[in-house]
């Protein structure tokens, strides 16, 4: 401890900080959840959550064991045509449930996800701070929030196939196969008319 | 007993049955469990079994406590173009996971099958049995084995979002406001290139 109380960074610390991290988030929900008040109950100075984690979203995906590079998509995706921004998109989260070490994170997080309400908030909110409001600003449509969660609801899907229920023609596909035919539907649920088939021929 | 050893209908035996097919299409898969093997298995005579369940179809959904009405679906489409048939789909499956009983049947086997490789293979084989071979059907595309496979996981992806992870903007929304906006999308798995958004504008 220092003089004014606060804990130093020691090899311990960080772990400290994602621990009550991850139930301020949960109990709370992202936004209503501040980087100070996360470290005032770690009992370290914030700029020390700011040395490790580098931001409140940086944070979060520690919290949630998620790669950074998920996270510098959302931006670069900013840049980008739809149709390039989306393959991005789909591309990084295929990198992400494929690698050992976060496909084992999130695999846990689905498991506790049915199971657990802390572990749900936490996916929720997860979808909603990240996915949603990247793909949200990406279409003009007043139902917005939900063409992003449906889009959430196919990659988190993909995702139950791919590597729980394992189902062949999902488990075995490359990621060039996947992004091939999972892009154009993102695109859709962004950009379609959204009144069903019956505009269709 | 009967004379032959095998049982007749008692108020025990239905559910006889469906624990012998529960345990024969899981480990067994359902492509290679007869209604003739679990028959004998449960000691009942086949006609019982198709007496109780019409069908391996329907034996196969009382196992797995699915409403007869989602495989009358899979019959009903086949009459269908296209964009009727998805809406179909899409409405059907979604009255399933929204019914009371329904839902926590099908919840209950997501729970189970993320953590249990029995539950897991049950999910699967439904998958592979009903949905994906009549959506196989719908596609003259090469990959149409693993264009279906992705419609099925839009459509787990949704139950998650929607009755597990409890995401609002699908939470919330009704039926109608679904089926506008995922039956488009299916048809794009089941007729679109499938060589990513570079054709696109």
């Amino acid at each position: 401890m220092s003089p004014t109380g606060r804990r130093r960074g020691t090899p311990g610390t960080r772990g400290a900080i994602l621990r009550v991290a991850r139930r301020h988030f949960a109990s709370r929900g992202y936004e209503a959840t501040s980087l100070r008040t996360i470290a005032g109950a770690a009992k370290v100075d914030p700029a020390l959550v700011i040395h490790y984690f580098g931001s409140k979203e940086g944070l979060f995906a520690g919290a949630m064991d998620l790669p950074p590079r998920l996270l510098e998509t959302f931006d670069e995706m900013a840049s980008l045509p739809v149709g390039e921004a989306v393959e991005l998109l789909v591309r990084r989260y295929l990198e992400v449930v494929d690698s050992d070490r976060s496909r084992n994170a999130v695999l846990a997080l689905v498991r506790s996800a049915v199971s657990n309400e802390t572990a749900a908030t936490m996916l929720r909110e997860f979808l909603s701070a990240g996915m949603l409001r990247s793909l949200e600003g990406r279409t003009q449509r007043p139902d917005a929030e939900r063409r992003a969660a449906l889009v959430a609801a196919q990659l988190v899907g993909i995702a139950v196939l791919r590597h729980v229920l394992r189902v062949g023609a999902v488990a075995s596909a490359t990621r060039d196969d996947l992004v091939a035919l999972v892009a154009p539907v993102v695109v859709q649920y962004l950009e379609g008319p959204g009144d069903g088939c019956r505009s269709g021929p």
